[in-house]
């Protein structure tokens, strides 16, 4: 269902605060984490459930370091070892809790959901952070009743702006003719295409003449289980030649998305957009954001929509076309580590 | 679970408008369909799924006669077939999804859920609809949240009025001892009673004297799957005869209701009810519906309760009685038709 | 899942009136029951289905000694039987719904599960209701979604005071250094202990100086399902010896509560909580049944947490400790009676 060897985005670093109360609970691959900061800022991922009951350690209390279960006191280390126990003056080692392989890297949180042991915190994918002081970002966060893989099979796929997001990104049919350079890499798959000559997108039609056309350029990369990085850039129309182009760059801009699967039927999307400082102009990172998130409310209706219908017909013979490879090459790659994981569990 | 070959209601004819974005989803006998109007006012069903990777066509879009899929952009037309596949030049035959016969009469519309090659409209049930100049009706819907066999079971054993509609329609406890004729026909149950010197319904009795008594007809047909079609005259007690009567008629009324079952828990329940032009009075056919809403709840208590608690202890021993005849023949033949599609199903 | 030979609290005694109308469901054990009091006062449990297609009698009406299934009419008496047909003149033995035996004692209602011919009040628990003229008692009611063996282990475990309740009953860790006496019953578990020199409770440290210190003397009975009964005495701390004490005796409290299984998955909980007149004082009753509320919702937290948790692992290995023995030992009793009544009845 999940490949577990993966790095999890657990949310924005700012979304977990020192506050006294301050436990976050996220599902994360099917599994209960709680997530807190020690004293020093540094963040900790533990299972949410006591070693002795399974009552929630996110009801418990931060203590120094620790965290103390308030159902029968029991504390907790950082590293998830049992330290206290009250009433009882042995500890055992058994009365440990499990401790995930935590990174907080470009102002998201990062949990390994499978071996500490094989947690390269280089297999982080590379974005940039609210906080880098060259772009100007902005954060959000949405809620989606689907499959991980709808959305995979989603994001791997942008002819359907022309579609889905008629009424925000789109305003053109030009994206559903795209042909896409795409490369299957070791955990993932990057993408990157042109679309020339093409009008503003309904969202910003407002601000051109009706006759403006643009270049836009698309860099995207893709990595398990569904973590979206994109470097779009617009050009003047016909300015901007392939490859590291020298053409009137209008605006210069960077998404980080990462879509972690709750469950087999819901996951949580964290977003950024905005724009590189001296490419942008006064509201226009405002509208962005304010724009991305209504194209994600128009995805979350198409996505929980299909998911819905899937559910009725498990077994609907579906048809492929031209623009399926993206998501066929990226659902080979998951479905490579999960046959993998799957292999390395039996043997272990 | 669902006899196929039948025409289910989909609801009434004023509920698809021609309107730009008027894409009705309904839930059919366990199917998702879409319903829109083309250009010309003609309605089409379609299987709400589309044909690629079952996005919902009812979040789509109206273009010309067709529909497309506002996922991907595959464009399909009224008989189905795919038009257009944005991306690819070539559309295969494959790229259809599933239309459903459809047929507009008497205000309502009718969709047939089984072989096409069957979808004979005689079979629709005959009725009369709001717009028929010689009755004033009105129109209604209500969802309820049961087996559609326990609204049959309802509808063909009229002694509840005396119980569950004690309140509205009822007001005396004749209607326990009708002993109404029953004739199974080929896809049905026809029922005729009287009910004799009785008082004014609960929600009338404000209207007469305390001694007034009336003699009431009832000409009821229900089909498969479940409509019931109602003739109900109101005479001056002791004036009426059998047969086609002479007696002093107080009101003529017509009461078209049909059951669809979305799945195995729900069903849509459309109805109207109404009186003869001429036999009526200003406010009645007003009284009428707004009662028949009142009772449908009342039903709706009922069989939501029963229904729960039927799913509580399914291996129930039922214990039957006399009234139970007529539900028992719809029963009969509802289950000789799904035995008959069974068989069909299994020799093709 | 449930013992079925047990008295179960159906609710509070003032929660049944000779209202017209009053007519009580209830989930109890896993089945539906429902409650009402005959013209005299008495109160009757039957179940809640009517025997001819399983209809509410809850949405029925009351007769005489009687109860009206308002679906097609059929009465039935207190004792179950059927008592009238409506449109038949045949009654037979068969058509009886299932009577519960039902004893009203201290303010509660008691509905035996199990086999009538054991239904032995003498094993309805010892408690004082609300109305006892020696006591000022409070009640209330809480719905909880968790399994029932989680409320065992919840109440046979009073360290948990000291965390769950550290912001009402606690204010001390002391609980959690309780030794309890603890005797196993026929059917359940006393415990006994003093907690000493221990500080006021977090809800009435205002009402003290700081450096106050009390014993505290518990005596708690439960019993199967899950009735725990509670005399709870303050003393001025180094006052009270072992046994009858002659210390100095600020408030003698008494709590009657009762845990009813509605099902796997949810529990009512029915509780008391006041003083001995005399030992009291204005507003100290209100202060513990307002107190006793808040720490309800903070087991209900947990509880419900602890559940969630245990439906997500279902094969979690538990790691037990000292404090589980009370748990462990009213677990037991519970578990030894089902394997009885398992026995019993593959026997019969």
């Amino acid at each position: 269902m999940f490949v577990k060897n993966a790095w999890y985005c657990a949310g924005w670093s700012q979304d977990l605060t020192l506050g006294r109360d301050a436990l976050l609970t996220r599902r994360i691959a099917g599994e209960s984490v709680v997530l807190y900061r020690q004293p020093d800022g540094t963040a900790v991922a533990l299972d949410d459930r006591c070693r002795h009951r399974q009552a929630p350690l996110s009801l418990g209390r931060k203590e120094g370091n620790g965290l103390r279960c308030m159902y029968h006191g029991w504390l907790f280390g950082p590293d998830g070892r049992c330290t206290a126990i009250p009433g009882q003056a042995e500890v055992r080692q058994a009365a440990a809790v499990r401790a995930y392989p935590l990174v907080e890297r470009n102002d998201w949180l990062w949990v390994w959901m499978g071996d500490p042991a094989r947690a390269d915190p280089a297999l982080i994918c590379d974005s940039v952070g609210p906080s880098h002081p060259e772009w100007d970002l902005r954060t959000a966060h949405i809620g989606v009743n689907t499959n991980y893989r709808l959305e995979i099979a989603n994001l791997t796929d942008l002819t359907h702006v022309a579609w889905v997001h008629a009424d925000t990104f789109g305003g053109t049919t030009a994206y559903s003719a795209i042909r896409a350079k795409q490369t299957i890499t070791a955990r993932g798959l990057d993408t990157e295409f042109w679309a020339r000559g093409v009008p503003a997108p309904t969202v910003a039609q407002h601000l051109f003449p009706a006759e403006a056309r643009f270049d836009l350029h698309f860099d995207v990369s893709v990595t398990v289980p569904c973590n979206f990085i994109l470097k779009f850039k617009v050009y003047t129309a016909g300015t901007a030649t392939e490859g590291p182009s020298n053409g009137q760059l209008l605006v210069d801009t960077f998404s980080s998305q990462s879509v972690t699967p709750r469950d087999a039927e819901s996951v949580d999307y964290y977003y950024s957009w905005g724009a590189r400082r001296g490419t942008t102009a006064p509201g226009l990172v405002d509208l962005l954001i304010e724009a991305n998130h209504a194209a994600f409310l128009e995805d979350k209706r198409i996505l929980e929509g299909q998911f819905q219908r899937m559910k009725e017909r498990p077994d609907f013979a579906t048809l492929d076309y031209a623009h399926d490879s993206g998501p066929g090459k990226m659902l080979f790659v998951l479905d490579k580590l999960l046959r993998e994981e799957a292999v390395a569990t039996s043997v272990a």
